[in-house]
């Protein structure tokens, strides 16, 4: 096919990323060849700094550049409640609703069989010296509602309920802004289950 | 949003890349933080590699890492027939359908009065000299179909007719494989007026 040998290398590695699909891979590598070679350096040393630099906050493994990230280090957040979250990308989707003001711990993993990952794998060892250690009322579960997630819920509480602290999870229902017609029947069928009274004042 | 400030700037620049919205940016992001260091040194070393290491070829600005790319050199192609394309990725798609044995010229642009290109942006001048010095029979120009590509068709057709040279065009009409239902009116037009006789034997 003629192509540059680091161009089809480029296009390889575009490839092996995320949610990119062959043509979009060959795209993004023509934009890098056609683009001026100051912003492919740009990107090319953004992508090491980035790798290089972040690195697991040491008391909650979410992303940071220091030892202690931002939220656990921020003196207006709630240190009585834990939300444990799966991976960091989690955390910043909670934070962007800004409905939380507690402090996190990131599991970086979720109990997987089928890819191998049990519950060894999860970075509990933080969250326990945590409930030793601090003043923590309330562990709210928010791993996903998919079957890893839940596996790995059931093994918290079931990890946690011995030590009588308080655990919550997220609440299940009908989407803000969804339509009932197009809600899979799960959801449905949670959401009649967890009905709750209207009150009139 | 405690986001590490190489976090940001990593998202920022890939959602600077064609068709990488703010979701998928960061999700790519994120991927390469958690990846291996050495997949995300491979990636910034590509990037560096192809953007240094290709450049256009001297006879018809395809793109190649050395002086003449490899169809340009290939003895086996018709040099008696110059297709000319806009981009290298159009011609990719051509040898990708495996149809033209002839060789290209490629214009690196094409004419846009909106974006500022003139008919002096594009590589005329080795397609000039190519036409002087070679034993060329036929141009074929595809170009876009769209206002620019057109614009640009028109240029190099007044440009050389004098010179008595046979210029074609690719065909328009229907796409293989797709349906009257969801072609479009233009197109639909075109290959009404280039309908052709179903010749019976």
């Amino acid at each position: 096919m003629y192509l540059p040998p680091t161009l089809t290398r480029l296009i390889e590695l575009f490839s092996k990323l995320p949610s990119i699909g062959p043509r979009t891979a060959q795209r993004l590598a023509f934009h890098i060849l056609m683009a001026p070679q100051e912003q492919a350096e740009q990107l090319s040393r953004a992508i090491i700094e980035a790798r290089g630099r972040v690195r697991f906050c040491r008391t909650c493994n979410n992303i940071t550049e220091d030892e202690i990230c931002g939220i656990c280090r921020d003196e207006r957040r709630d240190r009585s409640i834990i939300c444990v979250v799966e991976e960091p990308q989690d955390l910043l989707a909670i934070e962007r609703s800004g409905g939380f003001k507690g402090v996190y711990h990131v599991l970086l993993g979720a109990i997987s069989p089928l890819e191998g990952i049990g519950p060894d794998d999860l970075k509990m060892d933080g969250l326990l010296a945590r409930l030793n250690g601090e003043e923590i009322k309330e562990v709210l579960i928010a791993t996903n509602p998919n079957t890893e997630g839940e596996t790995t819920s059931l093994y918290i509480t079931k990890f946690l309920k011995p030590r009588g602290i308080r655990l919550t999870r997220l609440a299940r229902g009908i989407p803000v802004g969804g339509d009932l017609e197009s809600t899979d029947g799960a959801t449905l069928t949670t959401a009649f289950e967890g009905r709750r009274e209207i009150i009139i004042n």
